[in-house]
């Protein structure tokens, strides 16, 4: 959606036309008609119903071309055979977008009909959100326009949901979890408005600190990461469908295609996007994001007043990604002022279970404030000798006071009292928990969306001296001859087109031009046979390797010739490959495919059973930078051998990561052209001695 | 601890005497009486105190052996350096056991003190909880003897915590969690009574269903497993410090040693107890095990209403170990009756938004009772058009008609209906959580408490021939040499007193030997140079491979002397090994050392980068039976190799397995001789072709 302010009407419309308004409980035209009274909506409400002249106890219309008013926006909630009809009455009236509560569209194989109403729609310059959805809840705006029965919690968050059912579940769910939204939008069937498009809406939405995402499946997955990255709030997200038995129920769920968990790691990843573990996690995390600042560092201090949480929570910041370091000795030296001589200035900074709020003010107070500290989490065990709401309160006061940008967490281990504490301190800014470990887990949302948003930061957007125009060339000479694949020769020549580095080779049709062809490239060499009837060279004695001499070289082309015709007589042979012999190095392998979500889509992995056995490998959609490229030989597993093992040299890291970036921007430069396609292997030298691509593959994209 | 009802008088005394009660308020001493009085406590309480006369209302005695009646236990609140006299008129007067609350003991380094109090009680009979704990507190026995403020939320697990403000702060937190326990046991420093001698006294106790663990570190690894397996109850642990950081953490806590996660996790997966991750899903779990009976096998089926919590169970399904299948035709067709037509009758079961209480009673009834299913996972998202309570009702009542011994676990997501349901449920025996991936995650511990009491079940004590004396000769005459390591060929020796498939070798000193060995085991043999002096035998040109004949051995025999001398011209060298050469085959290592924890424990992995770069190894603590062995070789991510990949036949997993047995037995028999040892290559052949051990090596403890 190009102009995103066209949503306005969606979200905060000034008037509503409720067509299927009933007088019946139970209906949903009746429902929605009642939760925009209950929530005290105060824009015009217009309920439009055929036969009764009064909907609970507003005046109501025929159709909605009956209203003398403006109609910013209309809910239809009529059964899905009559929304063509209703749509048409809506574009002549002058409403600006469609909430489409009702079903009976994709979701049930019934594309075609839903199509047609995103055409109807927008040939009137209406957009619709659904159908198939509960509706639009806003607490900013007390505007209940679905039929989930009330708003949520008040909160600094704003929820999409690509699941109705879940949606009103996690509305009621937020006055037992203490953890509130400004708005709950329905996404459902995503005919015309998407993720991408809300998601940029509420970018601009004041009330909104923080975007919190349930994601079955994507329609718009390339628009959602443009809009993400652009994004000047958190975005947190979670993906369900991602185990493959998961994958299935979420497809016969929305009808809509969920991709591999992998694709969507890496495009929220490269997004910026936080991601969650599951609903429980969804909240919590969103609850952080939307109430302090990005950590903007690793250094983590933990104060806590009990030993046991805190080695729970020192775990927890391993699994999570933000190890603990010890603090500084100045940073110790002033903590052990606030603790009895028995306690521990390290870290965690354990002040012990005789500590009162004034040890907890002192050490958060001078903690938060120090240079070294990028982030506290503060830990309380109950005990009889304390008052939670009080160091609840210090706590708060101590990080005012102490005025700076970094982020504050803080767990209860406790009862009624903690939980009345926590409460507090949720409603003044500060997110609290009832265990160590889910504080810690917070933080390090903080913490990731901080070193996504560093990455992205960086200006190293991609820009190759490319030469499309030779890589097209040799395309359309392959489609020429009726083929949908590349020669290896042809694959390498497209490479070489983006700048990678692919080892030299070239066509002999005759003995001398090879020797030729040999000498130029350099002993030593590898010969190989060129045929599309021999698939399998080695098997048909058409691979000499280590050729070291022009001799050498005419005796091996007449062996594989011979070796040829006696594998396959009638073999149709386009001449003998004549390749440089690349000496060893690591071997790793690129590869690309479009995925139906994102498109162009690359990855990569070590050789060998890395691949094979591990399947240790690692995604990015295309582009990618030279920072995410840098990210993802650090993201597998067999990461220490790029970084040199058993004594031996660092690999060409930098280089590889160059090459990466130029395969991305390959596959995506060529994007209408190729289907899939691999390099592999590619062999990794020492540090500042480069890598060479030995075999190309490219698969072109039926035409 | 041998007679497990000697800690009757611990838990479940007649009569208590606190020595060192006070009428102070905020004393330990004032707490401990105060809270036993609270707790309506039944026993006689006898107040100890040398001044007051009265001690809240009680008549107080100025020592313990002023008392006329029998006291069972005897609290103990006075500092540390009164411990040791009052232990003594205790003693006296015939008190069968002491509750050491008391502090200043090994935690900070008092070691000699605390063995001299351990020593001094056992000299009465005496046995010490403690020191440094919060005390015992059981719901069932109205006893509150500790100065936690009050008994927990009443509930079918018992807790033993090594952290006491963990222990209070988790006792406060029963009651917003509505998660409870029958007993807290808090357990400090272990001075005497440890882990393994609670854990059994629970086992016997008719009012604990579950044990649950918060461990830092054991002191009793063996015990504890002991008496573990021979449970008949589930046992979860919470085991902390299980990152680097986090063992120091622990370690400067309390004092004793944190053990690697991974031993950790091995001795727990022999022992049959259930891992908790966090101290969330300590008590999600426990409520799980302590009320629900184990699911004896794979088949989870999830019945829902909304496709969102359904796809997010599937996901956590997948991820907790338990993925679903597709229920068969007959459970499918039967269920489609209790659904709209849009509904889904596969797994997750959609009975779809508009379910009511009925089909819900209709499903779970059915579902439950089919032999297909071995467990049930019901998913609940708050409407409108529904009544949480109702259906929480009728899901019980379903269960109950059924009458199977089948898990069954339910989640709600909604608001303070979807609470009081749940409060329901979990009063009426069936656990209940707010989100689905936890209910998943408590039906996987049902899964993985089950599945490991199936591999304890099956009776596979390993019981090998043994040549102990053999073994017990070699390691004299090394020692007697003034060797802590024994040599290549001394170490397979012993390697095959225990039955394992070493490669053949023998000691040549002279040329005429060497040949006559070699033909003996047959060629093609590998020749080294056997010198305390020349450790890197390749580097000294000490090594020959792939002799064939008798006048190749002739040489290289001629040739590595030379060549050892060229190295090191006054090296001392016993003489040069022939050995059997193995044909390849896939390389694995078996490894042991002598955790400071549990003792001989092994490790087994694959050669190569899965050690060396990915780490991909797992433990177990000695004897390791055929089926946990089995276990090890499908635990490593390598496992594919195993299995055969590119082709590849099978290798011999039975043998490898065996191997692995002996090689368990071998260390655990020989613990007191070994400290550490490896077998470094093995190499594996296919199924049927057994293994061959090609290196050995076994460091001795030394004396």
């Amino acid at each position: 959606m190009e102009n995103i302010a066209a949503l306005d009407s969606l979200f905060q419309p000034k008037s509503i036309a409720i067509v299927g308004a009933s007088n019946t409980e139970g209906k949903i035209g009746y429902s929605v008609v009642h939760n925009l009274i209950e929530s005290k909506y105060a824009g015009a409400i217009y309920p439009i119903n055929p036969k009764d002249p009064e909907i609970q106890g507003l005046k109501a219309y025929k159709s909605v071309l009956d209203v003398s008013g403006d109609v910013e926006t209309a809910v239809l909630t009529v059964p899905a055979k009559f929304i063509k009809s209703v749509i048409d009455e809506c574009g002549k009236k002058g409403v600006k977008s469609l909430i489409i509560i009702t079903s009976g569209f994709s979701e049930v194989g019934e594309r075609e009909l839903e199509d047609e109403i995103v055409e109807l729609a927008h040939s009137y310059g209406m957009h619709i959100l659904g159908p198939n959805i509960v509706g639009v809840l806003s607490n900013s705006d007390s505007m209940n326009a679905s039929f989930a029965p009330f708003l949520p919690l008040n909160g600094k968050s704003s929820l999409v949901s690509q699941s109705g059912a879940l949606l009103i579940a996690m509305d009621a769910s937020t006055y037992t979890r203490r953890v509130g939204f400004d708005k709950l939008v329905s996404i459902g069937n995503m005919s015309d408005v998407n993720f991408g498009d809300v998601v940029g809406w509420l970018d601009n939405d004041k009330n909104t600190n923080c975007i919190t995402l349930y994601i079955e499946g994507f329609k718009d997955g390339r628009h959602f990461m443009e809009v993400s990255r652009k994004a000047q709030k958190p975005i947190i997200a979670l993906k369900s469908g991602v185990s493959a038995h998961g994958a299935a129920a979420a497809a016969s769920h929305t009808g809509s295609l969920a991709g591999a968990a992998k694709v969507y790691g890496a495009a929220f990843q490269q997004a910026g996007v936080v991601q969650a573990a599951d609903l429980d996690n969804l909240f919590d995390r969103s609850l952080a994001l939307s109430l302090q600042p990005p950590m903007k560092g690793d250094n983590l201090l933990i104060i806590t007043n009990g030993g046991g949480v805190g080695v729970l929570a020192t775990d927890a910041a391993e699994r999570f990604g933000i190890p603990l370091q010890f603090a500084p000795k100045d940073v110790q030296v002033e903590l052990k002022k606030h603790m009895p001589a028995f306690g521990s200035a390290k870290n965690p900074v354990d002040i012990t279970g005789m500590a009162g709020t004034e040890w907890y003010v002192d050490s958060v107070r001078y903690a938060i404030a120090h240079p070294w500290v990028d982030g506290v989490v503060v830990l309380y065990c109950e005990t009889a000798v304390s008052n939670p709401l009080e160091i609840a309160q210090g706590i708060k006061a101590a990080v005012d006071e102490a005025g700076v940008d970094k982020p504050i967490i803080v767990s209860y281990v406790g009862g009624e009292k903690s939980e009345n504490a926590m409460k507090w301190l949720v409603e003044n800014g500060v997110p609290a928990y009832g265990a160590p470990d889910t504080a810690i887990n917070a933080m390090a949302a903080l913490r990731d969306y901080a070193r996504m948003r560093e990455l992205m930061d960086v200006n190293d957007e991609t820009h190759h001296e490319v030469d499309r125009e030779k890589a097209l060339k040799i395309i359309a000479s392959a489609r020429e001859d009726g083929r949908d694949s590349l020669t290896e020769i042809e694959a390498k020549q497209v490479f070489a087109a983006y700048g990678l580095p692919v080892t030299k080779n070239a066509l002999a049709k005759i003995e001398e031009e090879a020797v030729k062809l040999a000498e130029e490239i350099g002993f030593p060499v590898v010969m190989k046979i060129v045929s599309p009837d021999i698939l399998h060279k080695s098997d048909a004695g058409g691979v000499k390797v280590n050729i070291k001499n022009s001799d050498e070289a005419r005796a091996a082309f007449k062996t594989i010739l011979e070796n040829a015709k006696a594998y396959k007589a009638d073999a149709d042979i386009h001449g003998i490959v004549i390749q440089e012999m690349a000496p060893w190095g690591t071997e790793v392998i690129l590869g690309s495919v479009n995925d139906p979500t994102f498109g162009p889509t690359m990855m990569f992995g070590l050789g060998g059973i890395f691949v094979e056995v591990l399947k240790d490998v690692t995604f990015r959609v295309a582009p990618v930078s030279q920072g995410q490229a840098m990210r993802m030989l650090g993201e597998i597993r067999g990461a220490p051998i790029l970084a040199g093992v058993r004594g031996e040299a660092p690999r060409d890291r930098e280089m590889l990561a160059d090459t990466i970036t130029r395969y991305a921007t390959m596959i995506l430069d060529l994007s209408d052209e190729i289907s899939e396609s691999d390099a592999n292997p590619v062999l990794v030298y020492e540090e500042g001695k480069g890598i060479k691509v030995v075999d190309a593959r490219i698969i072109l994209k039926k035409k």
